[in-house]
């Protein structure tokens, strides 16, 4: 399998002309013959370097305004045959062999991509390149094909270290990588020519499979792929420290670039099964953290926790990783910032265990949302309008101009948590965050009570004073917060027990019929209500 | 576009000879020249049809082992030249058109379906096939190119219709198939390769794209697509009557069947934002709903509803669609079944909204669990097995032959349940019920807490004695219970709540650190504790 074949004769006809002479000097080197053709030739000669101009290979003429280059009998047998069991014939048939193509196909994506005209689109789809391709990566015990000017690096150092020849693992590789981009090629043209009929199509393509420990439970086994021809994916997370991730982990740690990609200000996440239990906006990180983990500080343990900038020794002391006490150490499974000072990086690595991953949240592409179900497949725009409206619905006012930054992080905060989800948020210190949520609930009214129960302990995790007073405590701070639903009230029931928990202000899409008895429930109550016409269910 | 070109010579060269005698029989009838390749000359010789042998076209002979066949400057060329543009040049080369290439390529899926080794899988992947209907398929403009032979009956219809021409519609529409075709094909032979040097890659085809109404909000767009060369997809609907499916619709569709796929015996299930609220296994189906519904009478209302077989008029009575007092009429978006008895479905119909569904679930494959994030791709297997073993780990002793069948029918429902979850199941006039379930928390304690209030509500739903004896009621009915959860309990804390909620019969998969400690809290609360094993995170 490490049969080394030398490169006597090669074939250049390339569209993507970059690195082309580097590489034809390097062939030239050798002491190979260079077959060429067209634009790719005439680079060539240019820049000194002696070619075999194709048709004298083909015996035919370029033809039809050069639809017909390559294919020929001549050029494709000289690929195909089997060196050994077909020799005799090849020589009978004077088919001298060519042991290297080096070829890439019309940029049909390219003129795609700039909105070109249907019969450009046309043009674009190279017949020759990709025969010439599959038919040099079918003989590949023979034969090395080039696909990608990325590859040429890599080519030139083989042949240099091989004097002039080629590996059998080398040429393997390379003719995966050649039918993995005439894959990639009809695969877009396939796409683009459906959409000329009218017919939704949808191809997707991915690589650099993992195998994961496990599933999302021990007896399910697992793969991570990358999608291929796409950057910054979830996959290019940079693992800098800690046990490889887990399947679960890289959910979760989705869900927490989700419920931090909008922010404008610094922010952070604190996720527990897929969904945000902790989430704060604000300026400073150490603060970010300390009030994300008070939303849930039970379930925080355990959680896969998010930044969206650089992480500083300050913020990562408040796990106490170093703390004598060992119950007092805050263990999560996984950190995500885009990036660490060293010294935050060396405190966070003093926990063996501890997934540090850096990965740019800014650059993760607010792309489609996409569904496999069975075979079948459901595909969406992300959810990225916040609000159509602020309609103040009820009699009470608020000054919206004041009340709207709170508002659109409890929006932000709701569209990251399962439906049926209700987030009761606050400004605490200066910051946004999210007192208590509910989630996941077949019932919105359980999703409400919920969230007023979480917000109950968390305010009594904070309280200081007197027992006597922490009702009052509650009411106050309740009363400043905001009650955010992710789909409207079919019922004024909600409110009323929002209401007599002490929360005063509502936020809900509407559109529910029964919209005025919610409203004059709220009326009769004295709570603000705002309509923002945007329902956020997410599933 | 809708210029007819007629089709007076065919290049039939194909893997696949299903049909192909009457598809060169027609084109004989039309006077049609037929070329033809080896195997496929023969079997239409044989059949009394005259052909063209091939290397009377291409000049050249077949050679190789078959390797080369039809690759050559003049048949490329006849496919190619532009038959305005480029008569003249074809003219004078002595190109002669061909108006129409049937042709199918070398098995590359049936032998590596058959477990070929991989010398044959590489004699197996076609080139001269794949450039020839590329070629076809991109100057379309003139020419026909047919890939498979169910498309050979449109094809000879479109012939007679049109005295043995093409129109241009129909040609697009081949030409699309045709790149479909060639993309199936490389991306099949792309991963396979991959896979020989041992590099995981995935690639997924999807055609038949509907625009759905919204996404899973009303400002997302979405498209609902079927995975290419699968049957029984999600997307293989009978939607018998009522509404287009909405984006939820689909997703909750999903979650009815997977929730009742693994039932041996009849079962239905209830959906709410993709969770089973109620789920039942049982004999009869009129019991099977009323006691599904019984789960969460109040989520019921809207909900997508599931069945296992064939559904009976009593069954949807129920539903009391013709009820008077309309506030009395049960209504649900979707009711799903394999088939549906005529006065059931007359008795549904009576209902304009609703969606009626046949699917059979039998039908469904148990596929792959497939997760987009953001450009990462997350494939695990589907969670399938239910328990590894069933240890009673408590002092308290049960008869487990006689408690599995209910046991096995709440880790069917766990494992459909989003986590954290907890449910509570119990055997009621002889059927499997889910009686109160907590899905989606972060925290586990506030999902058994979820769980056992649910449960109240419907012991109180269903409760007739004095309210003074409700209690006792409650005590009795939940001591017969079994609840479950999907993952171990971190702390005896769920065992404590449990217990005092009155449960006395615990599943769940063990494999906590502090396993001793919650087994010692059943010990002293004399409950029974079961360890399967496994675990059921869903997310």
């Amino acid at each position: 399998m490490h049969q080394l074949i030398p490169i006597k004769r090669a074939l250049l006809s390339v569209s993507d002309k970059t690195g082309i002479v580097e590489l034809a000097t390097a062939l030239q080197q050798i002491g190979c013959e260079i077959i060429s053709t067209g634009g790719t030739r005439k680079k060539l000669e240019d820049a000194g370097i002696a070619t075999t101009e194709i048709s004298t290979v083909t015996g035919n003429p370029e033809a039809f305004g050069g639809r017909m280059k390559t294919i020929s009998f001549n050029i494709e047998s000289a690929l195909l045959f089997d060196r050994e069991k077909d020799a005799d014939e090849a020589a009978a048939l004077n088919i001298k062999a060519i042991d290297l193509v080096v070829c890439n196909l019309y940029p049909f994506q390219k003129v795609l991509e700039k909105g070109a005209d249907f019969d450009t689109l046309i043009e674009n789809i190279d017949i020759g390149g990709p025969t010439m391709i599959r038919a040099a990566a079918k003989n590949f015990k023979y034969v090395a094909t080039v696909t990608q000017p990325q590859d040429y690096t890599a080519l030139i150092q083989q042949l240099e270290e091989n004097n002039g020849a080629l590996s059998q693992d080398f040429r393997q590789q390379l003719m995966c990588k050649a039918f993995n981009h005439t894959a990639d090629y009809d695969a877009l043209i396939a796409t683009t020519m459906d959409k000329s009929i009218g017919v939704h199509s949808m191809r997707m393509g991915f690589g650099q499979g993992v195998a994961l420990r496990y599933g999302e439970n021990a007896h399910q086994s697992a793969h991570f792929y990358k999608q291929n021809g796409e950057d910054n994916t979830l996959y290019d997370l940079n693992v800098l420290h800690g046990k490889a991730l887990s399947f679960n982990n890289i959910l979760d740690i989705n869900g927490a670039l989700e419920a931090i990609k909008e922010a404008k200000r610094p922010a952070c996440s604190v996720i527990k099964h897929s969904n945000p239990c902790g989430l704060c906006e604000g300026d400073k990180q150490a603060d970010l953290l300390r009030l994300a983990w008070a939303g849930d500080p039970i379930s925080a343990f355990g959680s896969i926790i998010a930044f969206n900038r650089k992480l500083d020794l300050e913020t990562v002391q408040f796990f106490a990783l170093d703390h004598p006490d060992r119950s007092q150490r805050k263990f999560v499974e996984v950190v995500i910032a885009p990036s660490f000072a060293p010294d935050a990086l060396a405190y966070l690595q003093q926990h063996k265990n501890l997934r540090i991953i850096e990965f740019d949240i800014n650059q993760l592409k607010n792309g489609q949302d996409v569904r496999y179900l069975n075979g079948g497949l459901l595909v969406q725009d992300a959810d990225l309008k916040l609000h159509d409206k602020m309609d103040l619905v009820s009699t009470k006012q608020v000054d919206l101009t004041l009340e709207q930054p709170l508002i659109e992080f409890g929006l932000r905060a709701i569209k990251t948590i399962k439906s049926n989800s209700i987030a009761i948020v606050r400004f605490k210190e200066g910051y946004a965050q999210l007192l208590g949520m509910g989630a996941g609930q077949p019932n919105r009214l359980i999703a409400t009570k919920l969230s007023i129960e979480k917000s109950r302990e968390n305010l009594q995790n904070e309280f200081t004073g007197d027992a006597a007073d922490f009702e009052a405590y509650v009411a106050d701070e309740l009363s400043k917060s905001w009650l955010i639903s992710d789909a409207f009230f079919p019922f004024a029931d909600n409110v009323e027990i929002a209401a007599a928990a002490g929360i005063r202000k509502i936020v809900q899409p509407g559109g529910s019929i029964r919209d005025k008895s919610v409203i004059a429930a709220c009326d009769k109550l004295g709570l603000a209500m705002v309509f923002t016409g945007i329902r956020h269910f997410k599933h």
